[in-house]
């Protein structure tokens, strides 16, 4: 594919991917599943030496949680993340307005402990947390720039081909739509002063620079990101069950633009979710042509804006349910039905 | 100024200032010096129900880093800083590659404990906090937007009036030089697919809006955000210290740039500093005509790159050192000789 001939392998990618080997490795050896779950937005760097880059708003919470889940489930997760976004166990206490230090206390001998107050929750994390790490059922790969994100992608599902059914795609990260391709892009910070010279891009293909100066305006100009969807359900990932998700701001355009992407890359499951609902309800639409929403009732919902914290909540009633929790045992049984079956393109959904 | 009229006033902003208020009354009246530091990189969201952004490099290293040299130097400290960004004593722990469980272990009782090996080092950064939090010398405000950025420093400048010379502003943030006016703004997640419809902004003013489809490509149009530091220097603070910084990727450039910026603004000092080397060296230029490097030699440089921990470094030579606990010293003698002289405009900075 040209854009993999035209944009640079990330120096990461090769110890990730020997780590990702052997991981898959174990897990195909105890005929586990495994889920490829990515998480955290991608960011579109202006110049080679990054000062100003665009980024797509997610803090991680619905790939970190999820993660969780299938874990729970009895999936060993590869979590595809991007750098500082939530991650699994430890989301519980990052990203919060309180500060890490504020869990902690001196005990009476001068030692550091956790405050008695958080004792027993942290210690229902920790647990898990050390579970995972003890099963090495958690494998955790950052990536910053969408073109980390697309290399990673593409390489870790060729990895995966050998699990054949009993490997998932959960594509939970913000993907950014547009990028600057190598060849157009500066080397150095953009100046905003008319008194400092402008750049000319690195490559030598003639294209104009992605960002250049106009008087005072800054003017930014990016090319669509190929169709990887496309590729990843038809080529790099053939056998296996793959779920996207569909973020949109406008009530109105979900159902249509949630169909349209499963019409247009043909594969098994787009969750549809609004920015300001995304908390509480989503919408399954399957290759089946069935359509569902899932929606947890006011009473039972998350209150924390960022990083869902389920303590936080339904203290007076019942207790609140972080809706990956609803999720990833819907699609664990799809994808069961799915190995049975044998054609992953024909799943009875809902129907 | 015009600014403010167009853009709107951020919903955080009133509870802040009470906070701010309390704050700096209290250290008025103990006659303590109360540094301002800004910390981490503004955002320029692209839509009203944000989803794409522009951000500026800064995980925040410089300002937490400086804050806790600044109280160990006996400022208060407002530290305004990008929501999730590093901050002072928490940032030891956060954004590393250690997940923040990592450091823990149950007791042989069954309790979660800090693992005995961060005990020791946990144990000081700890301390420090909670003299912080007793004493009341360190106020955490949050910004995301550059919008939130402009109207928080206006109003806490002007809040911080009365404590006169005592006051200083330490500019670590990494604001944008460009910005999306709230009449240019659209309301939804802009499409990328020509299938669904372009949107209209928000305003009336009959202004372009700043993203827009050309075919496949998306075009953005960024008006430049008003000079502020020019209204910080002669009208929002005018008895104050102001230092700011000035980051650049083209060491050929870094000077120029930096007495360009303290000859346009008249402030007292610019700190110049490189992408790549400003963990160990930077650039004072100051108002007197001075100009001094500051540079860590090789063998006492922290090795980690995000997060400064001196405690990965120099295990087999001598200590490393945070550059930040030179910086701030520094400042605080030509602070201390400001307030003496009575002049700020006329510091004779190392002549």
């Amino acid at each position: 594919m040209e854009y993999f001939e035209n944009n640079p392998r990330p120096a990461s990618l090769d110890s990730h991917i020997a780590l990702a080997r052997a991981f898959i490795d174990q897990h195909a050896e105890q005929n586990r599943r495994v889920a490829l779950v990515t998480s955290g937005g991608t960011t579109v760097p202006l110049e080679n030496q990054t000062v100003r880059f665009i980024d797509n708003f997610s803090a991680g919470t619905r790939g970190a949680t999820s993660a969780e889940y299938f874990l729970e489930s009895g999936y060993a997760v590869i979590f595809l993340h991007r750098q500082f976004s939530l991650l699994p166990y430890a989301r519980h206490y990052s990203h919060s307005t309180n500060c890490f230090l504020d869990y902690m206390a001196f005990s009476s001998s001068g030692g550091v402990v956790i405050d008695t107050e958080y004792q027993h929750q942290m210690g229902d994390v920790l647990a898990k947390y050390k579970k995972a790490k003890h099963d090495n059922t958690l494998l955790l790969l950052p990536f910053t720039t969408v073109n980390e994100y697309l290399w990673h992608l593409r390489d870790l599902a060729m990895l995966m081909q050998p699990l054949g059914p009993n490997s998932l795609f959960y594509l939970a990260a913000a993907v950014s739509d547009f990028f600057v391709p190598a060849d157009r892009m500066v080397e150095h910070k953009i100046q905003s002063s008319e008194e400092f010279h402008s750049q000319q891009p690195n490559g030598n293909s003639g294209e104009p620079p992605a960002a250049h100066m106009e008087g005072k305006r800054l003017i930014i100009d990016l090319d669509p990101v190929p169709k990887f969807l496309k590729l990843l359900v038809d080529k790099w990932a053939p056998h296996s069950m793959i779920i996207s998700f569909k973020l949109e701001t406008d009530p109105s355009m979900l159902a249509e633009k949630s169909r349209y992407a499963l019409k247009k890359y043909s594969h098994h499951l787009v969750i549809g979710n609004l920015l300001n609902t995304r908390k509480w309800e989503v919408l399954f639409v399957s290759a089946g042509g069935g359509e569902k929403w899932l929606r947890v009732p006011a009473n039972r919902r998350t209150k924390s804006v960022s990083g869902s914290r389920p303590e936080d909540a339904g203290k007076d009633s019942e207790p609140a349910v972080e809706i990956e929790s609803w999720i990833v045992p819907e699609i664990e049984k799809l994808h069961t039905q799915m190995i049975e079956n044998g054609d992953p393109r024909e799943l009875a959904l809902f129907r």
